[in-house]
């Protein structure tokens, strides 16, 4: 069983985000004994050795190759990197030697479907053929969401899928005159990046939003909109949602993995924003036991239709429980997200198939101002605390990312019996990195 | 049993084709006694009266509401048209009064939905909520099949689907390199319109193509793309298909009736282009039986992705048998496309349940130089020659659509025992329309 794994972070027609070359290492997390890992940068040695100490996988059974930068630079696996010819022998070697038996991208995008058809290795990933053919933005889409969410029945909240700016203050007048809040959402951006909120009245926090603004008649509606359309719609070129936004809602989601055989679920959580996504619970203690089965069987039935249509890999169907105790969806991301790795690796095979019944993993982004010299830094003051993964007592802290060091960007993940017991270790962790 | 019949041409944010008012009122051969038909423009009474005599539909019975013209005149039935309030309000009478039972528009669009909504009859319409969020254009791109097609299964070229002109540029340079011919395609445009096809020889003939250009190399792939990209994709806003073309192939359609039970076979035909289609053969008599299974088999798998995203309506699986005897699908069309009163409406319910084994339908739009001064007079020629649909034989002439005076434009459907014997019909007709 070897594999090809491929860090790619998004399709660069629909988005380009230069600065993910550390955010897609955490491909490592997923990487088996043999398995041949492509990547845009080359992980420091220290991250590659601490993932691989956590999930038991000989680090010097896996061949790391980088292409060389290409024309975005050296953060993206864009398509001219891919098709480089030097790239290309040194990768056609290593499957040569291999028998790759599956390619596996984090984003399912056209250009892996061409690099797995110019190694001969088409029949060896999944969903290859709807891939090929640019499905990768039917499933990333927040506007086909709509479309695939209502036609499968999943509850979704008022709102339409606009075309022109036109469509939009219709669409955001209608939500005003019923006294509603109202969300703009951009087709491909993530992590709440892409959303702003237009609101009726004041003293709405922007929670997976960048900015909420007050408006009160079409006047002002249709200059917000003549303002922002072309960053909406990505210059034109997409479409923009416009819905119903619930102040106050708990975010939740229910990942699941398509394959030949059906849909299978992966995991579930809650995101927690401040604006954007910087947390999230696994599972969601958010959610009563009946919102969550409730998640959970509306977002199987979101998968239907891309199992029908050929998408093989995650979904992850996002969604909010209202302050009515409502469940309903709020985008869909058919990639592997910034949660996979959390509960498929770090969940069920370091903390263990039960991971789910009696510990919660909460993981969050760093906040401003933490900081800390190195990876290798971070993990000795988390050992020196005393609060690094221990798996006897299958609590404390796992870091589930690389070490965005110039940002001062990481992921931690705290494993703990409850919500509260890992919310006492996050506090541990502050002054570890708080006082340089 | 009433029904709101909506005459709309297309998604207007798809594609405007502003003198499709003659072309819409198709939408009359499909009125059942007590319907009520929105239409852009007022038809003939000429026409009302011929079409519903082949029906047997009572012409007193039906209500034809005709909203104001829009901001794109009076021959699309525009949103804009649709919110119009007296409009609306005439409408909403008409409907209170009938006790409607279905909506069913030529095109599945959100200002549909939206109409059907304004008249609280949002649950009276198959597939509201996935129109209602955009889906019409997920059925009608010619992006998403391919990625759709592919994903369940049904045989389509090699090609690829286009983002920008350098991947365009590729994916015809990787064709010609094969020996191959390539045709571009517009996302949303129809008829062979939106197509242009790019050879490595001379020779092509454009069928089902605006154009055939001959290039040699990398640079004049380049300098055309750099000259037909803003055209083909729209300005930008749509993806381009590259797909290798093959001359000599026939072209044919499977046409099926998706509901919520499931997918109906509706009927299937041959489809005529010189350069654009002008004709179809119903059913299809160049394709063999064993080839006409592979059509209507594979068209089906590609209608269950659309029915599991609750897609509800007619979706035409369009294809070619290439001169290898291979079927391959090049499109589909999520809508009441040109074929479907053909078949379902002069076939099945005027000709006969039995139509498609014992009578062939030969049905095409009149060639350039024919003429005649009104529908009226057309009807009476046909008649004076004694060409005229017969009830008894069950063969004839019906005269398929209204009449574009300005254009000159009509459509014929030849009925007959065969093919030859339809076109021998067709031969009598051209002396009736050239004489003038």
């Amino acid at each position: 069983m070897t594999r090809l794994l491929v860090g790619n972070d998004f399709g660069e027609e629909l988005r380009k985000r230069p600065g993910a070359g550390w955010w897609v290492q955490r491909l490592v997390w997923f990487a088996q004994d043999g398995d041949i890992l492509v990547l845009p940068v080359r992980p420091e040695e220290d991250y590659l050795r601490y993932v691989t100490s956590m999930t038991g996988t000989r680090l010097s059974s896996l061949k790391v190759i980088i292409p060389p930068p290409g024309h975005l630079g050296a953060e993206m696996l864009t398509s001219d990197r891919l098709r480089d010819k030097e790239f290309l022998d040194e990768l056609g070697e290593a499957v040569a030697g291999a028998a790759v038996d599956s390619v596996l991208a984090l984003f399912p995008d056209a250009a892996i479907a061409s690099l797995a058809e110019a190694l001969g290795l088409e029949n060896r990933m999944p969903g290859y053929a709807f891939v090929s053919q640019g499905g990768g933005a039917i499933v990333n889409s927040k506007a086909f969401f709509r479309a695939v969410a209502a036609g499968a029945g999943a509850p979704i909240p008022e709102g339409t899928v606009c075309p022109t700016p036109q469509a939009a203050e219709e669409a955001v007048l209608k939500l005003l005159a019923a006294g509603h809040v109202a969300i703009l959402k951009h087709e491909f951006l993530s992590s709440g990046k892409g959303n702003e909120i237009l609101s009726p009245y004041d003293g709405v926090r922007p929670i997976g939003a960048r900015s909420a603004t007050v408006v009160t008649d079409r006047a002002a509606v249709h200059a917000y909109l003549a303002e922002r359309w072309d960053a909406l719609s990505g210059d034109g070129r997409n479409q923009v949602v416009v819905e119903r936004y619930f102040p106050d809602s708990a975010a939740a989601f229910a990942e699941f993995l398509i394959t030949d055989e059906g849909i299978e679920f992966g995991g579930q959580g809650d995101m927690l924003s401040e604006p954007f996504a910087i947390a999230q619970i696994i599972p969601a203690p958010a959610l009563t036991p009946d919102q969550a089965q409730r998640l959970v069987a509306a977002g199987r039935l979101l998968c239907e239709p891309l199992h029908a249509m050929g998408y093989r890999g995650r979904l992850s169907a996002d969604g909010i429980v209202t302050p009515d105790g409502d469940v309903l969806f709020t985008e869909y991301n058919g990639r592997v997200t910034g949660s996979t790795h959390v509960y498929a690796v770090i969940g069920e095979q370091v903390v263990g198939a039960d991971y789910a019944r009696d510990r919660v993993l909460f993981e969050h982004l760093w906040p401003e101002g933490w900081t800390a010299p190195s990876f290798a830094a971070v993990v000795a003051r988390i050992s020196g605390a005393g609060l690094a993964y221990d798996p006897a007592t299958r609590t404390g802290v796992v870091l589930a990312s690389a070490f965005n060091r110039p940002d001062d960007a990481l992921h931690c993940c705290v494993v703990a019996e409850s919500l509260a017991a890992a919310q006492e270790i996050r506090l541990r962790l502050e002054p570890l990195f708080t006082g340089d």
